[in-house]
């Protein structure tokens, strides 16, 4: 298949590589393409330079979000939360119609400080708005709620958890959940929380997954729903 | 010890139970126990009537709020979060004052619709404005992110899942933890998230629990957060 991963912080490059690393061809996605090539030294998060990731991911194409929107077949949103909505509108509302649109984003707010605020929360979900800018893409929400090295390698964590997944279409979701299940998921620990307005309670466990981080002193943990009944 | 349990709800009443079993003195307390044992037929949700449940808990009185609270030793909130306040401040400031108040409520409000929304919700809590309001009680917030059968008897729900604490006061948290252990939850399983600002992450659960509960079809499940580390 033929991924656009829009990012380039820890997420998208955690998702691409993997991609990548399971034969599918993979372009990242950047709002410039050669400034985000010029940047030395790690980033804000400690990242290192993209340029050097790149390096070790050659199969992996840098373009703008257009670019690589253009001939992917599935388009994976990994943009801040914050910058989502301006990144996805660069991509272009044409190259992601009938495309499975999968957000893996958390509308994260540091701008007053910490804790993030989630902005929309409660009543609206970032998910949601996705879905309704570009009501010709099948938006999946899925992997927001755990690190990026969890995302691609469950096995990092011990023991059974679960990756949630929220959205209207019920074949993208399916198409998704075997994604998942080639990164390493077991099909019984992908949960479908269903229809789109879910990916609120997906997106409103980041306050207790900081708290949590805190707690634990660490991002190797994910959530587990035990359940006294088999699921249907 | 000495509890006081405010509410009459299928919480109040398993926490209640739970406690006399255990040999602890319990009062529960009501805005108006005469209207409140006047009550006949099942509740809004399905509750057999309070008075034909201390029927069965004869060691059980039915208090108004400040009369149940004047006794006791220690408080716990099991009223709707929408009427927690109100609750509280009939028990009396001078009642709480110096007690632990275990706030296991939800500020979940039904007025407009499913599903329900949260008020407050991400920059404040429940448990921070109960805080704030009874500046000299000792709130900890715990249990609110399960079913009530489970916050009594965790056995119900097989493997290991968890139950979270939020509080300013250490030595109250620790008096929680007892009794937590005392309901049958493993040391392991009470997860300290910090002070009581953590209460917001721990009540901004309650939409994917919604969902989950919706998409399981049953109530008997609960979160576990698996860790790729032992705890501190």
């Amino acid at each position: 298949m033929r991924y656009a991963v829009l990012g380039t912080g820890a997420v998208g490059r955690a998702l691409a590589g993997k991609l990548a690393s399971l034969g599918h061809e993979v372009a990242v996605g950047t709002r410039d393409p050669e400034a985000t090539l010029a940047r030395v030294g790690a980033d804000a998060h400690g990242n290192p330079p993209v340029g050097e990731w790149l390096a070790d991911h050659p199969q992996v194409r840098l373009l703008a979000f257009a670019d690589a929107a253009e001939s992917a077949e599935v388009v994976v949103n990994a943009t801040a939360g914050v910058d989502s909505l301006r990144a996805l509108e660069a991509a272009g509302r044409d190259r992601l119609a009938g495309k499975i649109l999968i957000d893996v984003s958390n509308p994260l707010d540091f701008s007053r400080g910490m804790p993030p605020h989630l902005d929309p929360v409660d009543t609206d979900s970032l998910g949601e708005r996705i879905q309704r800018t570009f009501p010709e893409a099948k938006v999946v929400k899925t992997l927001n709620t755990m690190n990026a090295q969890i995302m691609v390698d469950p096995s990092r964590v011990p023991g059974a958890h679960d990756v949630f997944v929220s959205g209207d279409d019920d074949g993208a979701k399916k198409t998704v959940a075997q994604l998942l299940m080639s990164f390493g998921w077991p099909e019984e620990s992908v949960i479908d929380l269903g229809d789109i307005t879910s990916a609120r309670g997906a997106e409103m466990v980041l306050p207790i997954w900081l708290r949590l981080m805190g707690s634990l002193g660490h991002l190797d943990f994910n959530f587990h729903i035990q359940s006294a009944r088999p699921r249907a």
